[in-house]
């Protein structure tokens, strides 16, 4: 990384120069990211040093484009697909290439992962996923870490997301707003903080209303899958005892939702209604068209590589976290308006 | 990438081994990925020489685990995450990395494509869209070029695609078998290979059958986008001559037939049938359910990756193009029993 004439270390130009290491290490590797006045700082103090590094080309030979990692452990989501197109134009907006890798990072795989990185020499990378602080510190170690859409509140590394609670809180007082009062919830798997976060906000909003819920209402699926949606909606549609709403935490669920409807003769709207979530283009795609929370996806992404190019140019930057706004999107799923003369 | 010493040149071993200059190449930079015995003679030959290049570990350092870049124009396609994954699968078995970049390929950004192929030292490439042979040739000069779906015929890279015309045809019969014979059709961007095909396919049914459609009943929309799809359906349903079938080329056009003809009270599949490309999740989820081609995409993608390692590990291997099978998947959009008793 540095050579070491006169054994000059990182850490000596750092303290002469009163910047971080991470600083010097960043003017030696990735000037083009370093703002011009510390870059100048930096050489100055290194040839004060007597130090003459292999500095590389701070002009545009792209050669040197620095590139920046996005990881997802599944790419099967259309909600992924703008969160990916809002981080390539970020990333090409700075001469940046982007690349999607889609290992599902765990204890079993982080040394894969961070080979990669080091592989291809990383400036920093945007994590989908949820994982523990030890294996995010080891990717920090490598390339900057900023999460996006699910974190680790827990981390010190930054994140942009939404406020999912009351987003689903949101979501459930429209149903209700409309005159609904047997809600039934189709949740996502349990490890994922979106999933509790959303229950929570549903019992919110149900609390508030003094509404309450069977148990057996209140649906926690493995997977988002669609197929699973509509078999869990179907056992509960054959039951005695039928919700007249579903708030479900993903798009794809309130399509299983209205098709499992449709086969048990119920009218969308008008005997069920549905809200689902994240708005993805199936949302309006569909007969009847869903009543969703849209998520900001491609400000996510843009935004998530924003925040690895300000720590890559500054590594003393400490961006803060961002949680975007949601909003409710109305559709037919939930457009139903009684006939109260008839 | 080879070390000098005594000038002895790659292609002096090459031809001592009885090689091709390529796979010199491969031994020195990828060995991983080199038969064994191929491995041992050019070894043996550069000994022989008198050459000690400093070759990489052949066990499984994985810092060194080979890179393979996928390039797509636009992620926003639901029919491109089944690609991606049967590649992924691909690579990991072989311990590579697959890597998604997203930059539209042309005379402009090949440049920046090349240099990203050597920033990573991809092994291979595996290209998603049409390419001249020009910029196909300056691509695989770097890394072995496959091309998967669209591909240029008159380039002497490999391919794995459909049989587009003749799945066109599949789908448009299939139509005129359940007794339509008013069918329109709606086609993408005329620059795709795809979409010239498709619509010779389909005008071969028709001819078959004897049967015509009128110009205007063959729409060709700039972009794979359901909005234009809706709105030209909707200016075609609003007209004196009303089709009773569609045969489209994407499973989003599909919906928005279905879309447009419900808000003109028309009947699908009973006055309008409609026969979509892909099969997509969409296409089992809507309601009804869409008729469609399944793309063997999980295969396609699986199998243009395992093409890229065939060729990374002997350049001198030249695999054949593949066309798989495409299969009619029938469901509601089709299927309507007409009530010939009534």
């Amino acid at each position: 990384m540095i050579t070491h004439k006169k054994k000059i270390t990182v850490s000596e130009i750092a303290r002469e120069s009163g910047v971080s290491p991470a600083t010097v290490s960043r003017v030696l590797n990735h000037p083009d990211l370093v703002k011009e006045d510390t870059l100048r700082l930096v050489e100055h103090t290194m040839q004060a040093l007597g130090h003459t590094p292999p500095l590389k080309n701070r002009t545009s030979n792209s050669i040197h484009q620095p590139i920046i990692v996005l990881n997802l452990s599944d790419i099967d989501n259309a909600f992924y697909t703008e969160i990916i197109k809002g981080a390539t134009v970020s990333a090409n907006a700075h001469g940046c290439y982007l690349l999607i890798n889609q290992i599902p990072i765990s204890s079993h795989t982080i040394a894969d992962y961070c080979n990669l990185l080091k592989r291809v020499n990383a400036i920093g990378t945007i994590l989908l996923t949820q994982l523990s602080t030890e294996l995010l510190n080891r990717i920090n170690s490598l390339a900057p870490v900023v999460q996006c859409c699910e974190f680790n509140p827990d981390a010190p590394f930054p994140y942009i997301s939404i406020d999912d609670r009351k987003a689903a809180q949101h979501a459930t007082e429209h149903l209700i707003a409309c005159g609904r009062n047997k809600i039934a919830f189709i949740n996502g798997p349990r490890s994922y903080k979106y999933a509790s976060e959303r229950k929570l906000g549903f019992l919110d909003a149900l609390n508030n209303a003094d509404l309450s819920c069977p148990p057996n209402w209140i649906i926690q699926l493995p997977e988002v899958n669609y197929d699973m949606a509509f078999a869990a909606t179907s056992q509960l549609l054959n039951s005695d005892n039928i919700p007249n709403a579903f708030f479900v935490i993903s798009d794809a669920f309130a399509a299983a939702v209205i098709k499992a409807a449709k086969r048990y003769h119920y009218n969308v709207p008008r005997d069920i209604m549905v809200v689902g979530f994240d708005n993805i283009p199936l949302a309006y795609m569909f007969s009847p068209s869903i009543t969703t929370i849209n998520q900001p996806k491609f400000q996510e992404g843009y935004s998530a590589c924003e925040m690895v190019l300000e720590i890559a140019g500054n590594p003393d930057a400490s961006p803060k976290s961002i949680l975007l706004d949601t909003e409710l999107i109305i559709r037919e799923s939930t457009s139903f308006i009684p006939n109260t003369f008839k």
